[in-house]
């Protein structure tokens, strides 16, 4: 490449702009033979490679050249309707194609959420800890977070009450369902009181919910959405369920935001793959959904209670953590100031990493927090990773 | 939905959102049996469905669940590695897989160059008429567009110098091969006297080059960013040559902007479809992607000279038109003051749909000006269509 004859010019934004160090460990990990907790990677030896690929070759078999051409930016309407009827009536919300986008993964529905509403400056309430990707995709639009602690049961009503009086956020961001990083989810009480006290602020609801059909433990609770009368916007993906590869998450909401929504979305990428968006339909219809992610769940749930036992058995006393009652994510609290990321370090050099609390706080962070992902290794991988987290933390706790 | 409770608050971009007009026209087409020379759509007649399906069949029963997990936000290696050494060593350029990054579709590397580059008011030099979507990805960043007349060898250099001097502008953007929505390819000379102007500002090259592989007339041209000594950001897609629902475009830019870039794309989508990227991967390498270009060619030549042949034959006089050597479009000017969109009022009722050429305008539009793509209708359609357009142009011009 050329060399610049002087400084380039980015923009602002750029500054603001930090690699999820998720995906940087996560892209280190991969060139070598790793143990990774790291990434919210769903556990590979579940995917449905046979069904995928029966789907693939009945689409280009059926559908030829109509699955390869540009799309609409909408999205393949079957799989819209798809979305509405069952998506959404799961969540307890009536719902039609027209009101549904798809999108490329739920990520892009958050970076879509950031064009459409956040000018530099804005207040933007998050979670404390806070998905990370949520952070990174709405830092591009220069807001102003402002956090508000989590707790075992969902978010704190009275210091939500004490925010939204004080900074009127423009978008509150939830993932009230097994949260990510730290599992937690929304107790039925919880999303009442928070939907209650949404419900008198001029603020939109976003709700991200990637996790839902993860649940192995309890009953299903609607969306806080269901309970609040507010303008929102409800997100949720096929990547947890199916596959992350076939880049398909979807959007609820109103007219005018939808209508918004796809435009920035032309903008962004003109339309999702016609080809994956086809694949996608082509295995909701034929292959059994339920009885595969029903499998998910018994096996997810086995590998959260071996990680629990893991840290039960071999963590120092003082370890906090969350056990959760679905999706993918342990959230551990080490005892006195333990730093997560020097704990890296050491685990680094060892062959096996995992996520530190710090780039998960809109905030303040707590330093002697990380995030576990349970679905990913093997049971011998978890086994050996843990006994070498377990090591580390014993020697740098002394 | 919950209706909105007091005036939802989006942000200031969205009031410069424009809805694309062709993705609107294609999708009121879609619809019904409409002959299109709108969209910028690939002939769905030479998709080769075959070799996608063998390569999809390929892919998962070779790579298994390594294509479904999530990927690197940089792209699948092996294929980066396949746009160094070919794209862009058939440009003349020496590139390594390091200085790729794959994109969804090229547009979105015009989101993403929006999202490093662009600040609100930026000056952004524009071709008049220019890529509307590129119009639109950028829009979004608020930038003000400073155009410069297309001529029929390329950009006016005199204007082009004026304007630098003038604006200073971040970024220019150029279409130099088969520009959408002109067919104008640079003549060498341009290139060269662009390039010499360039290399006097401090501004950043966009140079978008979607159209290259279609050439069929005429000898290939190094991208202008050969001759200039800039800062510069190449784009690329897959979408003409194989397939658009691959989603798969890539750019070659600087380390620090690659880097910026990549973070940009982390917080918009994660990443691209793994399965999509090496199902392309395994076309490649597999398929004779020469010989399917030269029939593209071959055809794409086949259709313009119909289309010429047709404006020639029952277009009025006094109506001047664009003889692209590649590409897909053919831009028409309409002798007085007709007006494209009165005429595609009048032709929509009579089923056939094109692109006037006010919304390519990044300045002042000239409104009897439209796009016409020659690529997507077969013969019959082309046929009658044309003598639609040419009933109703003679009706309007009276």
């Amino acid at each position: 490449m050329n060399t610049t004859q002087t400084e380039c010019r980015y923009a602002n934004r750029v500054r603001t702009l930090r690699p999820s160090c998720v995906r940087e460990i996560m892209k280190a990990a991969a060139s070598r033979d790793v143990i990774s907790f790291a990434g919210g990677l769903p556990n590979p030896r579940l995917f449905p490679v046979d069904a995928i690929a029966e789907a693939a070759a009945r689409v280009l078999k059926d559908h030829g050249s109509a699955a390869l051409q540009y799309s609409s930016s909408e999205g393949y309407a079957p799989l819209r309707e798809y979305v509405a009827e069952t998506c959404l009536r799961r969540r307890g919300i009536r719902a039609s194609a027209d009101d549904i986008l798809l999108t490329s993964g739920s990520q892009q529905a958050l970076d879509l959420v950031g064009k459409v509403f956040i000018e530099p400056g804005d207040a933007v309430l998050m979670e404390s800890p806070a998905y990370l990707s949520a952070i990174q995709a709405f830092e591009l639009y220069q807001p102003r977070f402002v956090p508000v602690r989590l707790n075992r049961d969902g978010l704190d009503p009275y210091l939500l009450a004490e925010r939204l009086e004080r900074w009127s956020p423009k978008l509150v961001y939830l993932v009230p369902n097994f949260q990510n990083p730290t599992g937690v989810s929304y107790s039925g009480e919880n999303r009442c009181a928070i939907a209650h006290l949404l419900r008198m602020h001029d603020t939109v609801l976003v709700e991200d919910d990637p996790y839902r059909e993860l649940r192995f433990e309890g009953e299903d609770l609607p969306p806080v959405y269901r309970y609040a009368d507010q303008h929102a916007v409800l997100t949720g993906t096929f990547s947890k369920v199916l596959s992350p590869a076939l880049r398909m998450g979807w959007v609820y909401t109103c007219a005018d935001t939808l209508r918004h929504m796809v435009v920035a979305k032309q903008a962004s990428d003109l339309c999702s793959s016609d080809l994956t968006q086809r694949i996608l339909y082509e295995c909701l219809t034929r292959f059994d959904l339920e009885r595969h992610v029903a499998a998910l769940c018994r096996e997810y749930r086995r590998q959260r209670d071996r990680m629990l036992h893991w840290i039960r058995t071999l963590f120092p006393d003082g370890t906090r953590y969350t056990r959760p009652q679905g999706g993918m994510f342990i959230w551990v609290t080490l005892p006195g100031n333990v730093s997560a990321e020097e704990l890296l370090t050491a685990t680094v050099k060892r062959g096996v990493v995992f996520a530190p609390g710090r780039s998960f706080y809109p905030g303040r962070p707590e330093l002697n927090t990380l995030r576990l992902n349970f679905t990913h290794a093997d049971d011998v991988e978890m086994e050996k990773g843990m006994n070498i987290l377990a090591q580390e933390i014993r020697a740098l706790t002394g």
